[in-house]
């Protein structure tokens, strides 16, 4: 297990500079009022594929030497990041081959395919999607960039953090969504560095509380293939998302389907941003534990914007 | 009728600096991909109020002497201007009386009881709601902010493209949205004299085209009750706008119910913003006109943010 170092950190930023954006810091008065705290969101929403996977996806793609990039790379996802790797291989000009459940939002197949990445579904479930992808990475000879288990992932993924607490000074704690645990992971990345006084809090569906329940007790629990609307959290954690999970985060919440859709709204209408269910998690454990988040200061990463704008939550079709 | 000046709009951004953001600039490869121009999107939307309109109406509201402070304003809008207002009087701690359309969109009526603002109903067209305004002026005292028509507006308003010139470089273009015209006219305000090359384009409803009309007649022609999806954009010029737009405007376009309901869709699935229908005209112009714009450095501003949530014109309710 090789574990992403704070310099491994700066690098990636070096690296991905040109393929990223420096997402901006949103804030809404009303909010913070029906929140009792003064929130910031950082809008991972607003990189170019809409999700805070392309730094993760960018530094392993443009971290390959030039033999192995001719193969490309290949991967699997329920989304984002198969969105994300595509994007960055696209950059660069190579292939990328992305095994998907075939239950993703059709939103987040079409940008794959805008960026040219290659798909072959799967069932909904971590068993299949591995098999699957046994097969794809053995017909290709791709790169396996893993949606978080990778150090060059974790990596890419803490340069949101860095920039984070940058723009927003003293925050008290900042609050992301769990799935497998790289945002999180990258999270903990420089905060431990920079600003150890910052709790870091994760956010995770309560019908998919794997995570939650691993930090209950103390060594990680998988479900194979749980249910939620929060679509970029299915997965599990690994053992390097563990690694700084277990030894960097202050808390896990949960937060049930309703609190989820109900934040997700709050959020479109009083920040005004398109963003998907899985970034809604933190607002909603924040709305849940008011006590715990009363005026502090508290980051939140808005992680991705890629939803089906035809079948909204809060909309019977 | 005063016109205001280039230094009136200076002096309006140091008053006002307080009670507006600067909003960001967003762009998207995808949609300058679609729209084969470089699209430079003001986001407006994120004014905590939800629009441009903040700027115009905190400018009316701290430039009031404290003896008329404490009657209050008044004024008659679609919304926007109501909820802005609304604000911009809280803020200062005084009383605000509105006149609204009862076909105006929940959600902007919600938005001015939120910050304090007392609503008349009226019938949706412009004869109704000027002699139900005259009922309730004479009534409260309260000092008339017009939604357009008034120097001081007009002059708040021309913040915006200040901010937009010296965060987009060289822009060839910039397309905002005509209804009355405000927007409009503080657009021209400050490019006449900081960017003169730049092009102001005005983008109407094709249901709603009475500044189309005007341009070409070279008089102001006035419909009582258009319909349109774009509830921003159903009032006529006045004699102030008319100055700016008969001036300094070099075109006005407009688009079709369909042509802004598919611009507002791609604008929330590709820039990932929740903006409302009357903020689509600009891009439903440029992709309709697309040789007018192909290869150019286009500024679009996102007027406002206010939409209900529940009711999205493409989905069937």
């Amino acid at each position: 297990m090789i574990i992403p170092t704070y310099d491994d950190m700066l690098a990636a930023h070096e690296r991905i500079k040109p393929y990223i954006r420096r997402t901006p810091i949103r804030t809404s008065d009303c909010l913070n009022e029906i929140a009792g705290c003064e929130l910031y969101f950082k809008c991972e929403n607003f990189q170019e594929p809409g999700a805070f996977k392309v730094r993760g996806a960018a530094n392993a793609v443009f971290g390959l030497d030039d033999e192995q990039a001719k193969k490309g790379v290949a991967t699997h996802s329920s989304g984002n990041h198969a969105s994300c790797l595509s994007y960055a291989a696209m950059k660069r000009g190579i292939p990328c081959n992305v095994v998907m459940p075939r239950t993703a939002p059709q939103a987040k197949m079409d940008t794959v395919r805008r960026y040219g990445g290659r798909i072959t579904e799967c069932a909904p479930s971590t068993s299949s999607r591995e098999a699957t992808f046994a097969q794809v990475q053995a017909a290709t000879g791709g790169d396996f960039v893993h949606p978080y288990n990778d150090p060059r992932v974790i990596a890419g993924q803490g340069t949101c953090a860095r920039e984070f607490i940058e723009q927003a000074d003293g925050l008290d704690m900042v609050v992301a969504p769990i799935g497998g645990g790289g945002m999180i992971s990258g999270t903990c990345l420089p905060l431990s560095t920079l600003a150890p006084e910052t709790r870091v809090i994760a956010a995770e569906p309560e019908q998919a509380d794997d995570a939650f329940r691993s930090f209950k007790a103390g060594h990680i629990i998988a479900d194979d293939a749980p249910v939620t609307i929060a679509d970029g959290l299915l997965v599990p954690l690994k053992d390097l998302t563990w690694h700084f999970v277990s030894n960097h985060v202050s808390e896990i919440c949960t937060a049930s389907e309703q609190d989820i859709i109900e934040a997700m709204k709050l959020t479109w209408k009083h920040l005004r941003v398109v963003m998907e269910p899985s970034s809604s998690l933190p607002l909603a454990t924040i709305l849940k534990n008011p006590d715990a988040f009363k005026g502090k200061r508290v980051g939140v990463i808005i992680t991705g914007g890629n939803v089906d704008l035809d079948k909204l939550p809060w909309i019977l079709g």
